[in-house]
């Protein structure tokens, strides 16, 4: 039985190696690729969906989604991470499918409804389409089986600023929105992303023996790599968005405790997300009638890669 | 050579701790106790504070402060932790002497000019009376020698809300404004805090070695000890504004990191203090130009509560 899926994504670079990385996860069928802005403009992310889906040779559908934050001004595309493609600027010719018509709300609704109970969102970048997904049709909430959504921080910092991750300040509306919602939400944040790290030698693992993909993804994150040396002086780079794949392939990888999460959507603490303990009632109301996430704060490093691996190599 | 410290003070319970110890301490001098508003509306606190002063048989001025936060409503002083007369409903008589015609910014301002750079702030409640003052007078900033503050958390939770501490929350405006201004501050947070613990055995030390102070302290705290035993079960309390007091006497007993604060002053995460390390730039300037306060993030415990025995039983 494999886990159907539905990767909401912002390709950029680890947004590739988490999608190939999806595409070669014999027990999960990815059903569509839903795009957004954030670590490029929804028009490139959609663009790029379509390139990887090219370059695996696979037959899954892209739709495209939210071009802005629901409430905020919109942060600027941090090309300097993923370059001004998003793509590592490798120049990659243009791909010649194209994304479905019905845009990515939709069709995360109608995904949800053609297989109740089945779907799981994984959501790699900033949340609006999935908080739009439920302004549609709030019912959807208790038909999804999980979202699984790279964000966020618990008791580590921030990459933002000292408390807020990238794709929660992007658009931190939406994320409370989801946050709130009555579906079970995994978070992936920064409190175990910032435990995986992967380096060259990985990525000519990769390369020379995943023939369909693995050159191009060794070619894209180069870029990549070259920021981390140059921001935090790492050989390497962190593996946030492919981690959140590996939670939806393996859960057991992971440690988790269920919290009750709100997002700070303005002043200085914007795009922070605040983790109530379960059992701690507050002279504020913000967390009362928050329902219980599962929030990961220790992942199992060295399995994580070697299933990576693994998988990008069979 | 003693230290000239005010003591900004909402007694309060551990406030009462916090001024016997400060009274005892032979290496301190202290100037002046202004009030605000906390853990008891500021008619209270001052009456309080003049039963200090009375009991301890000192002759230092009381200065009545602010009533009110800045800007945000006012959140119900806490009578669950301190009792209806901020004493632990010991029904101490009401003290003889009066407080001073000056208002407490205002004492603050004069003492600064009196003794420039001499001066150290020991703040143990809300900020209102260091914001206002700076309001007053913001030359003064320049002229003191040390702001010390109980409040705010750095890694810690909060002890109001998940992140929020409560002298903070109380008056999250007035916070920012003393972390932004021009002087040296030393945060003495829930970090800290939460790592000294006093017990029976310590108060009983207290009571029958202090003629002056020691069974006054005893009475007041029972309510306090009765409070954590429900709350937290724990025999026994933390050391919050007496840690701070302590600083004040021997900073050595503790760690401290260099770090720029804000404070969050709406939304979910009102009343949260944020640290930023000196050394990063970040995409929003809420950091920029804020100076660099000292963070106490570690603690000797054991040698913090000997000085503090010593002190209060010699």
């Amino acid at each position: 039985m494999s886990r159907k899926i539905i990767i909401d994504t912002d390709p950029g670079i680890d947004d590739a190696m988490a999608i190939f990385l999806a595409f070669n996860a014999p027990t999960l069928d990815v059903l569509a690729l839903t795009t957004t802005f954030g670590n490029v403009s929804v028009d490139l992310a959609t663009k790029n969906a379509l390139t990887l889906v090219e370059v695996a040779g696979v037959d899954v559908p892209v739709s495209r989604g939210v071009a802005l934050p629901l409430v905020r001004k919109p942060l600027a595309a941090p090309d300097f991470v993923h370059g001004k493609d998003g793509f590592g600027n490798i120049n990659y010719p243009a791909p010649k499918c194209q994304a479905i018509e019905r845009n990515a709300a939709q069709t995360i609704v109608d995904l949800v409804h053609q297989y109740p109970n089945e779907i799981t969102i994984v959501a790699l970048g900033p949340l609006g389409n999935l908080a739009t997904a439920l302004a549609l049709d709030p019912s959807i909430a208790g038909l999804v089986h999980e979202v699984i959504l790279m964000g966020g921080a618990d008791t580590e910092s921030g990459n933002v600023t000292p408390v807020a991750e990238a794709n929660i300040i992007n658009d931190p509306h939406a994320a409370d929105i989801v946050f709130q919602a009555n579906w079970q939400v995994t978070m992936v944040g920064l409190d175990v992303t910032h435990k995986v790290l992967i380096d060259d030698a990985f990525l000519e693992n990769v390369r020379d023996n995943n023939t369909q993909c693995g050159d191009f993804l060794y070619q894209v994150t180069q870029f990549y790599f070259n920021f981390y040396r140059k921001e935090f002086s790492i050989d390497g780079c962190y593996v946030h968005d492919a981690s959140t794949i590996v939670y939806a392939m393996a859960p057991d990888i992971f440690t988790t405790k269920p919290g009750r999460v709100r997002v700070a959507v303005d002043g200085v603490a914007i795009g922070q997300t605040i983790v109530a303990p379960l059992d701690k009632q507050y002279v504020v109301d913000h967390w009362d009638n928050v329902p219980a996430s599962n929030i990961c704060v220790d992942v199992d490093s060295p399995r994580l890669l070697q299933l990576m691996a693994d998988t990008l190599t069979k």
